[in-house]
């Protein structure tokens, strides 16, 4: 049975959560209190959050029961700036990238998202905007983009054997910053249990020329299995190099999301989608994307569906 | 009896739609179908969607039917980029709007929208907003000024013979592109049954010095039988020289649409509204400014009514 | 008591009005309908629309009658571009000020917020933004800034006999222009009547580096006894020098008020919250932040509240 507007999970991120992985329950309490008055029946636990990936079982049972208390479920973990080929943490991420798969079982995770993305820098901490200031590049070392294929197939028979998902995020300087280099990625890993998270607004906000958000989901979309939704106002003056671009509600940014929705569709993507907003109340901003999406999402189950070329979640 | 919020035709436009014209009455439906899911009960038909002026009758009477079962209804078409002073396609284009004039007349539209914009230019379509590049300049020579005005007054009186009004959309460039340029138009055509069409969306979103959004509407609203709204958000430095202009929802671009509203109709205008929005998923956008006009249009029909110096269409 | 979210006082600003000090009551009570129409029941006397200062008796009892009618409390004047350091009319602002502080406690009003910033320069006027345009400096000379303490003293005194309270509004170039500038004025002249209001709008939407919301709010909002709130979305490019900043709504411009508003509480602030918006319909953009400050203010009054520095209203 397709998924339909009224039941599609759409979840919040927590990504201007402050770092709570030490505290109480109490605290984790009030944070997910605030996600539900929101209107939220789903949240994503983005690690910079608390990281499920190195909590004991007794905290993860303590989470399990605050998301219950709270009225939520957390169908997607989030990994964010742990790059399993980061030349100082590659290895150190990767264990932690399997932990988190187990935990994600554990927790009844469906999918966990991760990324080629390092620490900010602080030079991107400064910033008004971190995007707006360059990050390191994953290296054109042949054997550092195998490393990367080798260590995500086996992070894909970890999570296929447990049941869950992986989904490897856009995002810029990185294997997976354009189209093209994204689905190659994807497909050398050439696993179901392996697809893609098309955040595109990780690559359209940015302060240099930019692929267009089309052709970047057209490409991607065939192998999405969650989806980071987030968007971006922008504007370039052609001749004189002026470019600025800020975050914005997804219903009045860029990117046409009645058309991507088509488009995922078409794609046969059945997968959990994301609210992301940088900037300002984050979550109020992700309440009424969400809001937005249930008024262009598909009221009836029965539109016709195309075929992924990864696995689906079953939600 | 005066038009009031709740009765008000606010249409949405079909720019973002894809070219239908060729396409069958099920894609059609499909496309209404959004429309009206978003809850307008009235539609621009968007020539760039499906050229009236082209269809055969028994295509016109198949589009009445979807508009019909779709629950919506088409009180004006908008002609896009089809100057009747092109110097290429002139002719072809005056011949066109009148066909377009004699299918509005069948269909029921009570407004044809003209302009003399021209198609854009490949260097604006590459543009990440067409108006950030300039386009073509209507000819200085009066000659050519003069051919405007003879041409708008052959479709005016083809237009009042049938009983539709014609409505002229500011435009920059054009001898609709400043208030001085179109009100003089607008006089030297001299008929009742031509308005202007106050667009200034078109204006104030340029990437140069602009007139005051109260200025072009306070000239031409006296003139109005037609309006697109759309809105900018803008910014400029004063010394430097950078200045960006985005869309953005009418309740929060730079135009204040409650003072606008009661210039309106402090000038006697009782015409349909048209929302417009680039970039983005406009149709949502429309919505919202749909929703927003009727919170500010007059909530009782008593309201003093100024006296326009054109015909107002009856809705 | 602590204020709820369905109670707080959350007043409309009249910034977007014209002056109507002389006009008759109708004038006043179409004004003021549509605030009430836009969903307010608290309105802002910003004294660019009516200076309650220069009223004689009768006329504000006709006041007072416009807003009864108008179903509309007014707890707050808001006193604009009146220094009392106005090299050239600080005697007769100062007096404006004696004044206004009579007729705010005759009306029942129980804040008065003035500033020390001075009237737009033509400059400014003829910007598409005033603050895009560097306006007057206050002096460094100490006397200066020893006069402005000791009127606002002088002030102080007589809002405490008459049970109104005096905040200072933040604006740039002025003694309260930065976070510690204006914490050391209002430390100086120590009064418990004498707060801030953290204004921090006026701040980060400057065409040149600015202070973060966050330090802004941290270090003002502990003296904070009423609170003007509006928001801008902005972007910088780090090394081009390019920069902008336009008015948006509090929900999704760059200050996240979810956080300030638990800040706030942690400060004790338990004063009228005014809400504003520069350009286009800022009354309607007004009712959406007012809308969205009741999602995010505490739902009961069973909340932790710090103590302020200073005196809170009784509202």
């Amino acid at each position: 049975m397709a998924l339909t507007a009224e039941h599609w999970p759409i979840t919040a991120a927590l990504l201007q959560s402050t770092d709570e992985h030490d505290a109480d329950a109490a605290s984790w309490s009030a944070t997910l209190g605030q996600v539900r008055r929101a209107g939220f029946r789903h949240v994503d636990l983005t690690d910079s959050w608390v990281r499920p990936g190195d909590l004991e079982e007794s905290r993860q049972d303590e989470l399990l029961a605050v998301l219950r208390d709270s009225g939520l479920r957390a169908p997607a973990i989030a990994v964010t700036r742990k790059s399993v080929v980061d030349p100082e943490r590659g290895s150190e991420n990767l264990a932690y990238d399997h932990r988190t798969i187990d935990v994600a079982a554990r927790l009844g995770a469906k999918v966990v998202c991760l990324g080629l993305h390092r620490p900010l820098t602080p030079a991107q901490r400064e910033a008004l905007w971190f995007w707006t200031v360059d990050g390191p590049r994953d290296s054109d070392d042949p054997e550092v983009r195998a490393l990367a294929v080798r260590r995500f197939q086996d992070l894909g028979r970890h999570a296929a054997e447990v049941g869950v998902l992986l989904s490897l995020e856009l995002y810029e300087d990185t294997y997976l910053g354009t189209a093209a280099s994204a689905v190659r990625l994807v497909e050398e890993i050439g696993m179901p249990e392996v697809g893609l998270c098309p955040d595109v607004g990780n690559l359209i906000r940015l302060h240099r020329p930019v692929e267009h958000w089309r052709d970047l989901y057209a490409a991607t979309l065939p192998y999405a299995n969650y989806w980071q939704a987030k968007s971006y106002q922008r504007d370039e003056h052609p001749d004189r190099g002026w470019l600025m671009a800020v975050p914005a509600p997804l219903e009045s940014g860029i990117i046409n999301h009645r058309e991507v929705v088509a488009m995922a569709l078409d794609a046969g993507f059945q997968g959990i989608i994301c609210t992301e907003h940088y900037g300002g109340d984050g979550l109020s901003v992700c309440a009424a994307n969400r809001e937005y999406l249930r008024r262009i999402l598909p009221e009836n189950g029965d539109y016709r569906l195309g075929t992924s070329r990864v696995t689906q979640p079953v939600l």
